[in-house]
């Protein structure tokens, strides 16, 4: 397959960097997007923008005023209305040649493995540990990469879990932080997501180095990013080796 | 004068953190962003939806399809349309509270003075060094902070410039790079522009540490920040003083 004239001149400036050959990488890849509020919001917008040609969007929520400091996918007219379906709009007006399957569901153990299917990757833009765990484990157990991101007032985090070759995600946090409504402006989590949709374009179209076994942690009130290196555990219950039989 | 209910259940998540008195400045505030493309998008977004009361949004372009791969502020059916009229219709969506200015102009030394006028911050969202210098020197006379924000592929470089405080940019970079069309991707417009509109918030609402004197530089390639102190040119020919009579 090739890329048509209309493709060539929308992705020109990016096929400059990777060739029109990354370019078919992306226009072939599905990705998972877990969340489409503040982390969710910068990664589809600028994911679809970049010709990911497929892109699962999964969001149990509707719309509230309170999400519009940093959910840019969603505007004033939206509020009340599905978070996904809201999306949808706006990223397939943005790029109508790439498909966007939104699904309206709560993620849980039961259903988890249908919603990721055979993807590409998985980015997880939740604001909640269980869930994180859950993609986590599904990332392990299917081989897809994981792209982790979280924020909290000026602070974010993201990594890039390879199964089988970095630690996950239980090895670097094994307690969920608790639960709670978290100060944060929108710049925080735009960094955050912009750093994520970076990691899974250059995964899909294989360029640069991943934030692979390195947990990236961002420092908004002073601008600055500062990189820990993180390690396996050998008694992970998801990846550790005890686990294997 | 106060927030209305509103604006507090709008903006709640952020003033946990820089209270309301903060928000408020955010309201009383208007930023100039000079550009509304690859950069002026992020930063014109993130600036609405944190509530920045007035935005004067200036660029002398309509949409081209290139620009999609990372003007993220326009959409598919806006091909052909002045870009600070698409830029408008999403930021009023978005955030209706606002106001925006669009001003469909080539920024010259004529008309410099009068687009700017006592705004409380210029942000340099532009893609050329021409109208960077002016707008340069414009913050200068004026004594108006600019944001200053460049990209080109995977890389990326930020600072923010406090007249009276820090270097300049003619201070920072004497002479401009050759003129090109620069190879992009969207999320490297994205982080920067990021960056910039957290320096215009935290600029605003008095919180953390700016760019002051430090040149941020971005390298997608590997998802870390690295920073330059930079200093001021005694010869400069906007900001030294041998210019000061």
């Amino acid at each position: 397959m090739t890329l048509s004239a209309d493709e060539r001149s929308r992705y020109g400036r990016q096929i400059l960097i990777f060739d029109e050959e990354g370019q078919e990488r992306l226009k072939q890849a599905t990705i998972v997007i877990a969340g489409a509020g503040g982390l969710g919001s910068p990664v589809a917008v600028y994911c679809a923008a970049a010709g990911v040609g497929r892109i699962v969007l999964i969001d149990k929520d509707v719309v509230d005023l309170s999400n519009l400091n940093r959910q840019i996918l969603h505007a004033t007219p939206d509020i009340g209305r599905q978070k996904v379906v809201s999306a949808e709009e706006k990223l397939q007006a943005l790029n109508p040649a790439i498909e966007i399957v939104p699904i309206h569901e709560t993620i849980d153990a039961e259903n988890i493995g249908d919603l990721v299917g055979d993807a590409d990757g998985i980015v997880d833009a939740m604001d909640n540990y269980p869930i994180r765990f859950l993609l986590n484990r599904t990332a392990h157990e299917k081989g897809i990469p994981l792209f982790h991101g979280a924020v909290r007032g000026f602070h974010g985090q993201a990594t890039t879990i390879v199964p089988g070759e970095t630690p996950c995600l239980s090895c670097i946090f094994p307690h969920a932080p608790p639960a709670e409504v978290f100060p944060i402006v929108g710049v925080t989590a735009g960094i955050i997501g912009m750093i994520q949709a970076g990691e899974v374009i250059k995964h899909l179209t294989g360029t640069g180095a991943l934030l692979a076994g390195k947990l990236l942690l961002w420092d908004g009130l002073n601008s600055r990013t500062e990189e820990i290196s993180v390690s396996a555990n050998p008694h992970c219950p998801v990846c550790g080796s005890p686990q294997k039989e």
